[in-house]
């Protein structure tokens, strides 16, 4: 039906008779002739009308924005001083000797063609507007090119691309399944998959030695800004090669991905930091490295100091004491440091000390805090010289519970460096390694795995049943900008292994065979050393398309309400239709209709 | 952990010391040596333990059949006479100086070196032994491949790649679909899509232009041999093509997609026929070419002979009356023909009528045929004219309601076609055009759609609603061998024609509104003109590859009951869980666990 996309005509197309077809961007009426941007996903071009064409252009008379239109026309040299720089095709008009109106268009609820900012409900609800817009368009766009980048890559490298099942069975984490009923087994439910984690080792076992999926993943669980019910992961898992070996052709397949996506060079070598060192500089074991402020455990120094405060968490094993310096804090303003220390009192934070360096060389009278009369001056000598203080700086305190002090110290960091404009490079990946096996509840009073129960410790059965709070594990993240975006590990490929995990997890012997019967039983047929990883698909295109929402990345997202406003889901299913699934709802619905 | 794949070794490597990772295919002790064949996903290779290196050759005494090994040796040719032709790596082995026994197996509950058959049962339950057999591993390759070019052509062809989602709205043929209960929602419930076709549709709308995805589709149904619960399309729709560029370009990638992955040319151009000619010469909308057998009409014939089998159905309109022949099928027993009978039975036949012709010189006198005598000479000198009758043949006979006719001569057509040998050529694939929009049900007293209710016909609004029985659709299915492999329209674009269909098909105009507003909408804000094309991915692996079951292209298969006995699901799911979601079982489970 066409010769050509608006988008890609040039100069180079001058004299040559092309068919097109696109909506109506833009109309204008100028001198008795009529233009239009004529629009299609390559881009706009001009197409102009002139009443001497008599037949197109009373046609054109009547066209308003969104018709569909299919033109023919030659291509001409805009006149001098009418060429668009802005305009992939601004050098280039077409002169329409034809015309068919393909569709009409209502007048949208949303104009297409203006960047206004549309509530998101009305977006989603219309999406086939929304979608036509360039920032869509773009989006769109990246993101196919991202899962054609990676799949390239894999296939290249021998990874085979197989296909799980989506209705499978119920996972560890089971309140979070999705439930499927079916006509065919009264009372018995498939769940859709979390991830294809265990299909995916069985693969292994199978032999398919390199595997790799683009594959959809639901959890059913209480939405936040960057969840969804359903969302996309690269999943990948290879036999015979180590953690080394798996995390250095996933970054020269991450490194790839950027510079052929968006052109950006993530550098020759991704950083590796142990999570050790991650929780101790930056609070979190997703560090965004771009933030060039860091903790500094001040413990030491304070234990003997006459503040309660810092003090007690000092001589906690549980407890933490931080400094972190702000270079020229000081301007802060009393109010900027209120909301700072409300800021953290989000994350358990009871107060937020803080010294202004206004003199180093004044000594402690060169600091100024209501907390520098509580310690001796060769305390804050040493706490200065550990941070590296300089005058004009601001120092923040933490002190507390660790983990509360890691939350809030991590997040405080995070949010000077965004506010103030510290960022330092623009994409600063790092993996993080060195993990530990297992976290220990105090609420359940049981370990719960760090990452999940597949994942292989770096010690032997015995080293872990004498301490399992000290084992680390064969785990590794992606971290790119304070974003995790891929996480793996190498993964438990023997039976008593298997079986000695499950029982630190508190998982009994028949829960275990119940659950994971079929992968103890794998692993005892010869099951290879094996490892993966899986990476948030959205998560990278939103990195990549500077989104902030992840629905904006996803054609046709659910609401934050887990709902789609476009097509209405979920909906009320008909009675009979649950009996011959044989189940019925709790709460009868009244007089809603069934 | 390795330097090279098994499979990949060849004289080329002798002297070159290599490390490979691989199963225990085979073991052998000969003459105080002992032969291993190696396994890895690209093939076998030999590898030797030598007493003199003592402790690998002592580790490998103890190894057995899918124990994983580390092995490190030097390639060498193999002597003069042991040399094995039949193995890719059959003039090499490699000489073992190193050994590491990297996992034990269990005897496997089946062999996977040798190809014996196993009861589908246990295949399924330990699918990761059953993946690791040769043909197993072989179709896996093959359906990899198939996604690859498959993506490649329509990547290289500008279609964008597309996720819809899985958490979705019911669909029409609603009683199928799976439904999924969330926790977010009291009372509603999402469907899993039986295709994205609505979804394709609406990204057409918003301007998406080329749409492709590989995608799952759910339907809960009663299961045939070659239907699964959940199975994989490529989906595939574009904007401002018409069915002859659409046929165009997909025939294209059909024709690349053999020629690539299994070396088979499909021929420059595919044959198209009428959906009319389709049912007159074979009885089937999806014939398969192959068979050289063909039905020809002759109720005019017949509406006079004093034989009312075929004079009431020669008179019938919604009768029909055919003969069949059968090259040299005057050698066909009686019983072979009883059988024969009892077979169109199946399809509701009354019979099955047939003649021999053993002497054309003859006359009425050389046939031979119980039914000769019911009808003058010069009907069977005008049958046997118009089946081109010859000495030795066989002609049979159908005649009763068309649909039956269709049904039992097209399936006993297939019958001879195969059991007799008489295919001709290996693949032959045809389009199937000018579909009948509608297909009056008597039952239901209604049109139903013969596609789906969002074909385009190729007629106007006045002429569809004039005389719907007679309107044809610009729908096309692409058949191969007699299996329908995929299938498509042109799309309604235009609201009124959307709703004079849904009116045809007695959609009330609330119920419209309610299941397919969405669509309605969308259409009057500029829905470009639009089609496309769904093909059966596993129906296309199962051609390519030769597989008899669609379970057998399928990594991890569903049973014929709709059941996993890998990871045992369908599962009972706790009563907690079920409250959770709002919903609870109609029968309670009694004893059973829940």
């Amino acid at each position: 039906m066409r010769t050509h996309k608006c988008g890609e005509l040039t100069k180079q197309h001058t004299g040559q008779t092309v068919e097109l077809c696109g909506w109506v961007h833009r109309r204008r009426d100028h001198g008795g002739v009529i233009f239009i941007d004529l629009r299609d996903r390559t881009g706009l071009v001009q197409v102009v009308f002139d009443p001497d064409v008599h037949e197109a252009f009373s046609l054109a008379e009547h066209v308003r924005s969104e018709y569909v239109l299919k033109v023919k026309g030659s291509v001409r040299g805009r006149p001098e001083g009418t060429i668009n720089p802005n305009m992939g095709t601004g050098e280039i008009e077409v002169l329409v000797s034809e015309m068919v109106v393909l569709n009409e268009s209502e007048t949208p609820p949303f104009p297409v063609e203006s960047e206004i900012e549309v509530n998101e409900e009305l977006r989603l609800r219309y999406r086939y507007i929304d979608l036509r817009r360039f920032a869509m368009q773009e989006k769109m766009k990246v993101r196919r090119d991202v899962a054609r980048v990676l799949r390239n890559f894999l296939d290249d490298h021998e990874f085979f691309e197989i296909e799980t099942p989506y209705l499978t069975k119920a996972t560890p984490e089971g309140a979070r399944d999705y439930i499927v009923p079916s006509r065919t087994h009264e009372n018995a439910f498939f769940a859709l998959p979390q991830s294809p984690q265990l299909y995916k080792q069985i693969l292994m076992v199978a032999g398919m030695d390199r595997y790799y999926q683009i594959v959809r993943c639901f959890r059913d669980e209480d939405l936040r800004a960057d969840r969804q019910p359903e969302f996309t992961q690269l999943d990948v898992e290879t036999s015979f090669m180590d953690e080394d070996e798996i995390m250095h052709i996933m970054e020269e397949m991450i490194r790839q991905l950027f510079q052929k996506v968006i052109g950006v060079n993530l550098g020759a070598h991704f950083p590796r930091m142990t999570y050790q060192e991650a929780i101790s500089k930056y609070g979190i074991d997703r560090p965004d490295l771009r933030i060039p402020l860091e903790l500094v455990d001040i413990a030491e120094d304070m234990k003997n100091v006459d503040f309660k405060v810092f003090s007690a968490p000092a001589n906690d094993p549980q407890g933490r004491v931080v400094a972190m310096r702000l270079p020229k804090g000081g301007d802060l303003s009393r109010k900027e440091i209120d909301d700072l220390t409300k800021f953290v009192g989000i994350y358990g934070a009871k107060g937020l000390a803080y010294i202004k360096v206004n003199d180093l060389s004044a000594g402690v009278d060169g600091l100024q805090s209501p907390i520098v009369k509580f310690a001796p001056a060769e305390v804050w000598d040493s706490v200065l010289a550990k941070t590296g203080a300089q005058n004009g700086d601001l120092i923040f305190f933490g002190a507390d519970k660790a983990s509360i002090v890691n939350e809030a110290m991590g997040a405080l960091r995070v949010k000077l460096g965004h506010d103030l404009g510290l960022l330092e490079g623009e994409w600063k990946p790092v993996w993080v390694v060195d993990f530990p096996m297992f976290a220990w509840d105090e609420k359940s009073r049981r370990y719960a795995a760090i990452h999940h129960p597949f994942t292989a410790p770096k010690c032997s059965i015995e080293e872990l049943q004498a301490n399992p709070g000290e084992a680390l594990s064969r785990a590794y993240d992606l971290v790119l900008n304070g974003t995790e975006v891929g996480g793996g590990s190498i993964r438990i490929n023997r039976p008593a292994m298997q079986r000695a995990v499950f029982e630190i997890l508190g998982i009994k012997e028949d829960e275990a065979r119940e659950k994971f019967g079929f992968l103890l039983d794998a692993l005892k047929y010869g099951a290879p050393p094996h490892g993966g990883l899986a990476f948030g698909l959205d998560r990278l295109v939103m990195l990549m398309t500077g989104s902030t929402s992840i629905r904006d990345v996803i054609a046709f997202p659910k609401t934050q309400s887990a709902a789609c406003p476009l097509v209405s889901a979920p909906a009320v299913v008909p009675e009979e239709q649950l009996r011959e699934l044989g189940i019925k709802l709790v709460k009868q619905p009244g007089k809603e209709k069934a």
